[in-house]
This record gives structure tokens, C-alpha cells and sequence, in this order.
């Protein structure tokens, strides 16, 4: 058993909408291919990967370093013992060969989108959907049936007003979403407080329905100034309010927030994410960590992050993936976390799960064929098997 | 004055040499080069720049994201007011458009090598010298006449014993060096102490002239044990004992372990710098932070990341930069920090200083050319002509 070939193509997912920090009209993503020696139905069995959004393609990383190595190894490095199987652990570790420590950026979205698809590969060798395979080594056995999942959107448009963020927001509860999250930071405060107050209007005023983010966009007081105008409302979270790297500042709005803070979908590695609940006054049982397995080294470092995530007093159900991809929710079905975040209408083809099985009632369910699940999805799979 | 055209060549800077994390086999370095429609003597004013050693070249980087958007830029964005020069600060800004926060790796090398070409620029402009421009513009008006520097080698090859490692050492002192320092944690300690005690033999068992660099590959506990072995000898510092960023292991050694350490190299951004003196347990006038210029966005987010580290309670002379490059040495002159790394011998021709500025206890003189100095060391410049 070998990897054949590994196939890379940069896609645009570009996007008319912004939120407090970037403009997403020239965002990219990778798709990878890793093809085997083995087949199935007459075709060479295929992994796929791609990169999450809000970083972009990683073309020349892959090409440079990460699918050389993949391909320069023995064949053998690469499986677990017996041989029947792919070892992501030791992919993972080929990978990152000459990689010096530190540094987690850029080539942790290349990795974890080769990650990606050795996962997609050994599910499939397997022959089960990846949420169960993940329970069966990870979890409790037996993957939860559905994820709970909140529609993340309200973004800030050119020309749209308080009506035109009601309308999108009406979009997700028509959906099966129960619970939606809106963008802030990129107005003055007031307006986003209109903003905040129109959305509720339409979630019954049940703040725990409504999440704000604010893409690391504060500094300290404007953060805590926010916080103390938006408390009253009784928010699902506050995301990202400050630089996802300032843990300082995140701990100080922690002394005045009390009210449960989300933020992680910006650091890269289990050494960032330890740091986080280490230094950042994240709070066990409050608060929410969003760190996204496809940006991050992929599920493989996701499970070292976990590990340390717990060793450091977490549940794992604090984890609530950023990306709204079907790695993320295979992962939180099979390992047990709090949920995963969807962005219904944008970053398509990657984001959104399988086809034909709907939200309902803010849970979604997962489709059972082997591998991630990209196959029952069929724009998505269009575009993979064009690489 | 406008930029015309942006080049990058990916060049090796392979050496036969590791240690404890990887080797350098397959190193390679970005070499970029900024045309301007300015003329000196006859032909067009250029600025040069390159990626530090220790990570790869960033090609793809570069060319995918950020050449494109330097060109794209319209003219006037990229310069000071009045239009007389450049403005890295706005260049900076130009090159981190609709790039979000967080991910601190490989894009802040591809920034670095263009930073540093914008900085040569600039100083080339002004008909100085860079050491000379940043003394006047962020220093005390006077460079410092000479910088202090010490020969990082103590490489672990395959076959070398303790002779070999003699035979390097003493090359270096014979070069004008008065402090080397070595690698450890690539083999036992017993016969890393073996190694530490053969080296101390020319070093008139002085221990402040020299210094061990672990390279990030301890535990706490060996770490630990590593300093309590080593703290008799009264060595000049104890590098990255463990992962650049386990901040905690750093703050538990330092309480164990009672002289200098050392770290730096591996954190990228002004916000990882800072994270490591408010949560490493560094201690201000006892410990050295080695944060490289040129792998971390350039001099614009080292000055930001000087700023951070000084309202924190440290002195500049605190900073020592990593990877013994004309860069990090002109900044070191200007600014008055601690020193600066230097590789006699290996990382060439980025490593090492002007021709015909030999080193003289310990110190090193700076060439009065405009610019960083690039065309004052021959083999190094060639290498950017080509470009």
C-alpha cells in the first residue's frame, strides 16, 4: 500500500463580504488529492483535504516542502504496524521532518490539509465514515448522531442596514439554525448595539440564541467598553474580542466579562491553544475554544491539543470548531465536542455538510460512507475530483 | 519614485551541519530584490534583501501574495510624507492587507526578506548607512561604533568528538571571537558535559565565554536536570531549553535555574515576544532575548516588538538578535542592543559581515556604505546581482 500521487490545486472561494479585519474577495483554498495504489470500484482509492477559510492557499508550501516529503518517504514509513492501514501519526511526523519548532502559521494550513485527506484515506480504508472510526479510537465508542451547529454570518456589506442583516439572519432560522452569530467591530458601537437589537428582535430577545465576533479587532478597553454595553443582553459568547495571541488582554476582559468569551480560531498548534487556557483566564465550563483542526496541523495535532486542553482542567465540550467544514463536524461527532460552527451560503463548495440531510432544530446529522463524507456532498466533490 | 519591478530567486544555504532538532541539508533562503525607477550611477537604485537561516525559503509566499500586492500598491501609498523617501511602516501596511491576525510563521519570513530590502532602500535613499539612519531616527543619534558578537557553531557532525569540536572552537578565537557558543541535547548529557568541559579547556575555563543552545529539544524535566548539571560552570547562557513557546517551562526553569537563559529565535511577531516576557518568567537585566528581524516581519514589527518588550520592563540591551546577518548587525549598531549572533563559516554568503572588518575581541565594526552593506561584502552581493 502507497501513495501514488499528490495533486494540488489553489481554488478561489472568494466572497463578497467582510468582517472587522479582512475583506474575503481574494480569499483561496487548497484542495489536495492523495491517490493510492489500492482500488476501489475500479478507481485508485483517493484522500481529500482542502484549507479552511479566512488563510489562504498554501500552493508553494505544498510544492516546496510538504508533498516532496510525503513522496520522497518509504512506503512503510508511513503505515501502522501490519501494514493495513495508514498511520496519520506517522504521516504527520514525515511531514514535519527539518521543521524547527515555533513558527505556526502557513505551513500549519499546508499540513492540515494533507491531514486532511490522510484522514479522509484511512477512514475509507476502513471502510467507515470518519466520525466513527474517531469514536471507536477516541471517544466513547458510538459518534453522537447529530452536532450542534449555529449559523455564523452577519457580515458587514456595503449598503446593509438593519433590514438587510434581519432578512440574512431570517435565512438561517428558515434553515434549521437556531442560533445565529453576527459580526461587530467594524461600526461604531452604538450602531452595532442597533445592529445586535434588530437581530434579537427576531430570536424571541433570547441573547443565548445571539453570538457576537469581533475578529480580534479591540484593544483592551474598547473590549471591555463592549462588553460591559453588550452584557445586559445576555449573549450565547463574545468571540475574539482583542489579538488572538493577547492572552493578557483576553484574561482582563475575562475579570470583567461574566459571561462565557469565545475565541481560538486563529492559533495554529497545541503550543498556542495550551498557552491560551494556561495564560488567557479562559474559564472551564464558560467559555468556548474554536480552534479549527484543518488550519491547525490537522486532526492529528487537534488530538495533542485536546489532550493538553484537558490536561489543563477543560471539558471537551468547550470545543467548537471554527470553519463549518465536514472535517470539523465528523471530528466534533466523533470525539464528543460542544458543536461546530456553519456558514450557510458562503466559502462554498467547502463549507456546509452532506447533501440532503437538513438542519433541524440547531443539530445536524452526518451521512454514513466511508471517509469524511465529501463524496455525499456533490459541488464539493466536483471540484475534488477535477484535481 | 515608484517601485518597478519586485524579483525572488530561492537559493540553497545548505550546510553539512545539525542540531538537536534538525538538519541543514535542505536549507534554502529567499533572496529578493526591490528595482526602483531611481538612478545612482547609472543604473537603477535597488534594495536586497534575504530570509534568516533556520527556515525555508518562501517562494511561494512571496509570489502567490506578497510581491503581487507590493506592485499593485499604487505609488504613493508606500511613501512618507512629502514623497522625499520610502515609508516602511506604510509599505508594511501594504504588504499585510487583508491578512488576519494570528499565524505567526512563514509569511512573517516572507515579509521579513522584503522588509529588508525596503529598509536598504531607504537608508540607500538617505545616502546612509542603515546602523546610522536608525540611530538617528529610533536611537540615541550616535550608532554604536562596533557591536558585540560571539560564533554560534559547537555543530554536532556525524564522526566528530571533542577534538573536532576543539579544532572549531579554536578557529573561531583565532578569527577575533572571545565568546562561542555550542550545541547540546543531541546526545547524552554525560556526553554533552564532556563536550561543555573539552571547550571550556580553551576558554581558560572561563564559562562567560561560552554559551550552550539546546535548540528547543528539552522536557521540563530534562531541562531541568540539564541546568542543574551545567550551572557550576558559570556558562554565558542556556539557550531554548524547551519548546519556543512552553512559556511555562521557561518560567519553571527559571526558577530552578539561577544565570542567564536565553530564547527567541522561534517567536515571529511582536505579540509572541511579548507573550514570552510576560508569561516566560524572563527576568530583565539577567536573560537574553534573541528574536530575529529577519525571520519576524522585519525591522517594522521589530520595532514594535522592541516597544512591547521596554514597556514591559526590559532594557534593549536585552536583545541580542538571532541569526548572524549584516541586518540584525546594523540594527544592532543603531538601536544599542546587546549584540548580535554571528556563524563564522556556515550559512553562506547570508552569514557574516563586511569584507575587510575583521573581528577584534569580541567585536565587530560596520561598514560606512549606504544601505545595509550589502555591496561591501562581495560574495553575499553577488548572489543578489544575480537575482
Amino acid at each position: 500500500m502507497r501513495v501514488v500521487e499528490v495533486r494540488e490545486r489553489a481554488v478561489p472561494i472568494a466572497s463578497q463580504i467582510a468582517n472587522a479585519y479582512i475583506d474575503f474577495g481574494k480569499m483561496t483554498a487548497s484542495v489536495v488529492a492523495i491517490e493510492t495504489d489500492l482500488v476501489r470500484d475500479g478507481s485508485p482509492l483517493t484522500g481529500y483535504g482542502f484549507n479552511s477559510n479566512g488563510r489562504y492557499a498554501q500552493s508553494g508550501l505544498l510544492r516546496e516542502r510538504f508533498i516532496p516529503r510525503l513522496l520522497e518517504a518509504e512506503p512503510e514509513e508511513l503505515l501502522e504496524a501490519g501494514g493495513e492501514n495508514f498511520d496519520p501519526h506517522r504521516v504527520w511526523a514525515v511531514l514535519m521532518r527539518n521543521e524547527k519548532p515555533g513558527g505556526h502559521g502557513e505551513r500549519s494550513v499546508a499540513v492540515g490539509a494533507l491531514d486532511m485527506a490522510v484522514w479522509d484515506l484511512v477512514a475509507k480504508i476502513a471502510a467507515k465514515p470518519l466520525h466513527r472510526l474517531l469514536a471507536e479510537r477516541f471517544g466513547d465508542g458510538e459518534p453522537a448522531a447529530t452536532v450542534s451547529v449555529y449559523a455564523a454570518g452577519g457580515y458587514y456589506h456595503p449598503g446593509k442596514d438593519e433590514a438587510g442583516l434581519v432578512e440574512e439572519l431570517e435565512g438561517y432560522l428558515g434553515l434549521g439554525y437556531t442560533t445565529v452569530k453576527m459580526k461587530v467591530g467594524g461600526v461604531p458601537l452604538t450602531d452595532d448595539l442597533r445592529r445586535i437589537e434588530a437581530a434579537l428582535g427576531i430570536l424571541d430577545g433570547d441573547g443565548s440564541r445571539l453570538a457576537v465576533d469581533a475578529n480580534g479587532r479591540f484593544d483592551l478597553p474598547t473590549a471591555v467598553e463592549f462588553g460591559a454595553a453588550i452584557e445586559p443582553y445576555g449573549l450565547r459568547w463574545y468571540e475574539e474580542a482583542g489579538d488572538p495571541l493577547d492572552y493578557q488582554l483576553n484574561a482582563r476582559l475575562a475579570e470583567s466579562y461574566p459571561l462565557c468569551l469565545a475565541t481560538g480560531e486563529n492559533l495554529f498548534s497545541m503550543q498556542d491553544a495550551r498557552n491560551l487556557v494556561r495564560f488567557g483566564g479562559v474559564r472551564p465550563g464558560l467559555d468556548v475554544l474554536q480552534m479549527d483542526p484543518a488550519l491547525s496541523y490537522g486532526l492529528t495535532e487537534y488530538l495533542r491539543t485536546l489532550a493538553a486542553i484537558e490536561a489543563e482542567g477543560f471539558d471537551r465540550r468547550s470545543l467548537v470548531p471554527h470553519g463549518g467544514h465536514q472535517f470539523g463536524l465528523a471530528i466534533a461527532a466523533g470525539l464528543g465536542l460542544g458543536g461546530n460552527e456553519s456558514y450557510p451560503g458562503v466559502f462554498q463548495p467547502f463549507g456546509g455538510f452532506a447533501d440532503g440531510i437538513a438542519v433541524k432544530d440547531g443539530e445536524v446529522g452526518l451521512p454514513e460512507v466511508p471517509g469524511i463524507g465529501f463524496e455525499a456532498k456533490a459541488d464539493l466533490f466536483a471540484v475534488m475530483e477535477a484535481v
